[in-house]
């Protein structure tokens, strides 16, 4: 029996910490698929279309990964796509309790759906997208040991735009 | 390809919360290998065997999983048996932290085998065994609601030859 | 001697969680006081006089509940209701620390009022306005698990009209 | 109509903080009850009638507080007692947890009674028992900051005793 | 060999605790920095000098601490100021884990810096600006309690221009 | 100014991540105390003897680290020695709140010694030493990569005996 598990995010932009957590899962699965938040809400820096490049770009690498816009509540998208598993990283105690509350309320939505949650490698634990962002604005050549070389690429282009 | 995962613990008894992990894990991997820890230097209130015994009979009804000893590190019986994964449950902010822990050390002993982590029904987020084991001290009915039958009356039975 | 209890919020809208925290309040006290933030910067979904019908409507049935509005901090409006306690619900750990620096500043104002923290149904852990919202938005018949059918009719009506 | 309120501990021996709590339920409830656990499992510093007789006398000047023993499980107790709560205090992350889980398990078994936290002061946060005997044991006179002079005097007979 | 630590923050306004935090410091290094976040992006109550001035005179009685502006990252500065580390105070579980997460990754770029952790007096542990903002826009005396009279003084001023 | 700082544990053994810690306040400090508890009523792997060698040897390369025994209080031995500050390593939530404990407690006792906080390099997160001695009980060779050569051998030939 094939199984696929669904990994949900804003990827803005997708970071090592991400692929690392999407590489685990991708052992574990027959099928990864990267769902791609759409919330018009939230103000990303990358555009959608961006997001989703460099997304595309960053997985193409691996043979069962595929990347997908996700414009609903993710657990809906998940039994469309029959999905067995949603998957989320887990860095810190205060990661832990949002994601045990949408988890939680995920599984009262759709009960046959579970969340597994994985731990990135610990070089990892200190990383995410926002601090991310912060380096690339002050022009830290750091961020080239966090993101892919495109994705370090569009920070610096994107931030030159900014200014 | 098939995938096992191995679900370790000391099971002194086993109780629903437990149950309701190994089914999610069951539903998620092809084998799920409970492995009863085997450790001289922890007092448990069932024996070896009866531990075993009460595991086994509690998890009769799923076709894939099977119940184990383990006698040395658990990420090395994990590689033994060819397993993908390690699973644990995760239901509070304290349990989390020991499990990281411990999550770290096992991947840097054997990087191919992740630890993944599942949440029980939120009806079981105040059940452990020491909890269990204190209810049937004082003889309280609630722990029929916690644990299966054959395992309440184990209880029942071991606390009157305790007395 | 008559004691009374305030229980303070944005009821953005009121939810089954809050609802169940107010119950346990109104066995424990003779009188408790639904205080309604009166707070214009923060932006609702719901506007002031709807959150007040919403909540009046709510805990009709209660005998000694009764919604206010409270315009200035929340320890001055308890002293001037003769409050002898604030009370507040505790679902997890981050929730913990800020009830915690609050109760702190509250008492340093005010000594004679205490806050007291209550912990809901384990079936409203994940739960919070937000999630709520979130649900609405996307057109989720889940939330009539969670808010009174007059709060799930008014959501409904709402987000037809935002779109 | 009248209302009690329970509060369990081993007080071993009695200190400062937990005479905080009890002098806040006994502003909030008609009558508060020190429930003493007897526990023959758990090694304590002070025998039963001494932790018994340091809490009473400690507790003298509230009109309404009693000391009694609870053999059995404390919510069994409070039920006999006709309590409508059990009182908890609350100073850190660490203790919220394990509290939210008995007070869970608790009201799974009696559902009509509810656990209620309460915060000591905050100069109470870093003192439990066992710091104070630790304290105790190498002679420091900062103990008499945090327990009252007839327990201090108790603390350091026994210490001399025991060596 | 004389060493300077760095103290960063936005400082709006200074409090107490802040200054709490910067008397410890001062004691264990020979020079400390207060170092004034110049960011744009986060709307502050006082401006950039007012902010400036107000940590100047509050910090005037010490004679090894000074006021600079730092207009990057941190740990930048910190190194074209030879400091020996980052200070940063401890209060609570969410602090801590934020304050990990910057400091692994400060650390991850100017390796010869570490941050170091204290703690502020237990009477600041409710304390930070926004609360303090929050009570001066209500007027509530109290603050005078956890700023300097110079700041209590801006604060009452600058809230009767807001109104 | 000369500044001393005091780093206390049992080291039963010492690690990797100890030494870390002692590194990181050999640069900030003109002196570093490993000091090495003297505590009879813990139950330790290696005698006091061969904890305080292990520690000696494995902290030569250290010009400005010394070894001493400390039989009583921490915070009193600290101000004997004419400590600036007391070192403690934060490696999780778990520990912050303890350490914040105790750091209050001896402050309460000793105001002029600071406790500060100061991080180990990620690669010792998930380090402390009874997993070392649960590792060394298996004859896991990871041993080697978490203490120095001698307290590894050591190990060995302690679990050689103990069988």
């Amino acid at each position: 029996m094939e199984r696929t598990a669904v990994y949900p995010g804003t990827f803005d932009p997708i970071t090592n910490g991400h692929i690392d957590i999407i590489e685990r899962a991708a052992q574990m699965f027959d099928w990864v698929i990267v769902a791609l938040a759409v919330n018009s809400s939230k103000k990303t820096l990358f555009t959608q279309d961006e997001r989703f490049a460099l997304a595309e770009q960053s997985l193409a690498q691996f043979g069962n990964v595929r990347v997908m816009l996700c414009s609903g509540l993710i657990v809906e998208f998940a039994r469309q796509q029959g999905a067995a598993a949603i998957v989320r990283g887990l860095r810190a105690v205060s990661d832990f309790e949002y994601e045990l509350q949408m988890a939680l309320m995920n599984r009262k939505m759709v009960q046959e759906i579970n969340t597994i949650f994985l731990m990135p490698h610990e070089r990892y634990t200190y990383l995410n997208s926002s601090i991310i962002r912060e380096l690339a604005r002050y022009g830290s050549p750091t961020i080239r040991d966090f993101v892919p070389a495109i994705v370090a690429d569009a920070l610096v282009q994107k931030m030159s735009n900014v200014e």
